[in-house]
């Protein structure tokens, strides 16, 4: 068997030792622990696109990985804290719908409110359960320790949310918005390919955003550069970007920003 | 035993290779090593901010592990380089004034200067001593090499120390500084718990920071959204925070800004 | 024998999981792998700086380590990729000149245009090459897959180049480049030590940039702080800071900015 991997999403940045200390933290109570950063620059307190990030990321993880994502704007504010199953990784971080995406995925199972304080630090402070509660807790559920010893259950339609993720449509358009941009300037949507697909039926889009009409390709390099183009991107949502440019300068688009898609007028 | 651990501290930043080729030069020495990254983003030639990292992170540290620390302005010039045991600890790094604070809460033994070349790279740079030096010797430390193997003892008292970081106190105020900023704009000062509690005596503190006065409650989500707050942070520090906003931007401090903490007046 | 190591390069940055996705994919593939990051903070796009890196790393690289380089501005358009050896380690990554000046001091053999998708993921995206193409090939390398495996023979003749990448010298003056500014903005140029050595034959050089005539001296703390030099630095290359400062703002020079060596003129 391979040695238990923890993957790791925060919005702590490089700035500080955050992570460094939840590292140190779980390497001493795992110590065959293999950890994979996959984000800790998500903007601080950005829900949306850690929701986005972990949902997008799941499929590629070690089956029986831990992911311990640590956004959590309310620390210290009594928000509740959570362990769960889902597919084959287990999920800790706070309930504050930054799972939300991933358990439309993967629906939650074995949910259960971080209490047992056996797993956590001596010390915890006010401020920084990242080391002090959910690092101890991912290293004890990658040692081994079940989750049912951490705290007790809780029923998975009781989990907080995240507003606003839906994409309506209509039979003149579907509209979505922009969840996450990357470091390239990519907007990555919440139209997801397999909606956009059904919905089309065969037709041609035009996606319009701040006003742009902007066709949808293969590839961002289907077009010149400098040009704006939308496809499906590497985590099957619609995205939009410009051939080596940044979509969202070119655009003036920020997360959350509306994207309708429209069916291309037939020439006549 | 577990396998050896190195964990590092830089202000090289991630623009360029200069951690990974300390790590692959380390990784060469000894094979088993386990890197934790600390930080790498210190703000280039930040003494002050390496040293209170240095400091609070060393409690959380692996026994037995390596603290490697590479800021270092003064390469080149002459600046001593040094070994030394803290605690169960061992720390590598120049003599700057970067490990003064840790050494106040961990006395340093076996301090010796880094001057046997049998434990460097064969060619050393006049630029890069992280690769050429420090490097190769915490990888050396970690496969068990004594420190006394690395050059000759320095006396504890002759270590270059920090400039202004203490503490003042008076029976009206207690007079500290902004140390540290970290990601989230929370201002980290000189102020630690156990002499603030100490000077307070039960009584309720306002902290003075840039002509606001700010009330210790217990962490930043006491507050409404927006307003600052102190608290004693997970370091045991004086922190100053805004709820889910930038102290350093809402109250335009910076590293060094002093903060006064004086008795709330009482009703008459 | 020890842990199969891969180094890695990438623009790909931390704000996204694209890096972390990959090693999920690697470590799946080649559970004993140790990763080493070399940079992944490559300003988007920018291949001139990744060869650059990709070169001065290599002479540090684990013997038998993978250097797996994604700066791949051309992904989905067509643009080959590439597996070779070049030295004792072996390179993955797209064939658009970013192993141009690493092949210049090790010459390539056993060049191979990846194209057997029995090594890739399952599930090829047009828009992330890293994840589905190049990080499960490195992976399977470092687990031992023999490079002819991998796809047919490339001639090295017909590898892509990088445009004006050379020094010119004349009896007067030798120009070259800024290739590269570091974290620090210290300007790293084109002019390697022992072309220059030859070149001056033991005359003392000045170097203009931007209009400025800065001399040699042996590392940037042998000049008063603020004050600007050049020196050979840690990758043997000549480059301009300034002592505790920056030299890309103090002289206003950037990536391309020409960079002329002149004989200091005799006193008379």
């Amino acid at each position: 068997m391979s040695d238990p991997t923890i993957s790791i999403l925060t919005d702590f940045g490089r700035e500080d030792t955050y992570v460094g200390l939840m590292k140190t933290v779980m390497a001493q109570i795992c110590p065959d622990v293999r950890f994979v950063d996959l984000c800790h620059e998500i903007p601080p307190q950005n829900v949306l696109s850690a929701a986005y990030l972990a949902a997008s990321s799941a499929p590629y993880l070690q089956p029986g990985a831990v992911l311990l994502a640590v956004i959590d704007p309310g620390v210290g504010s009594g928000r509740r804290a959570l362990a769960a199953r889902a597919g084959d990784i287990r999920v800790v971080g706070p309930d504050n719908g930054l799972f939300a995406l991933l358990f439309e995925r993967l629906p939650p199972e074995n949910v259960v409110s971080l209490e047992n304080s056996d797993y956590f630090l001596d010390d915890v402070s006010t401020t920084f359960h990242g080391r002090d509660i959910f690092a101890p807790v991912a290293a004890h559920i990658a040692a081994g320790v079940p989750l049912e010893e951490l705290g007790p259950d809780v029923d998975p339609d009781d989990l907080t949310g995240l507003p606003a993720t839906d994409v309506h449509a209509t039979s003149r358009e579907m509209s979505g918005q922009v969840i996450h941009i990357d470091r390239f300037g990519n907007l990555i949507t919440n139209v997801r390919e397999p909606l956009l697909a059904d919905w089309l039926d065969g037709e041609s889009p035009l996606i319009d955003v701040c006003g742009s009409e902007i066709p949808l390709r293969d590839t961002f390099s289907s077009v010149p550069q400098g040009q704006p183009t939308s496809y499906i991107g590497s985590t099957g949502h619609l995205e939009i970007a410009v051939n080596r440019g940044d979509a969202s300068r070119y655009l003036g688009a920020s997360q959350g920003t509306d994207v309708h898609v429209r069916r291309e007028p037939r020439e006549t």
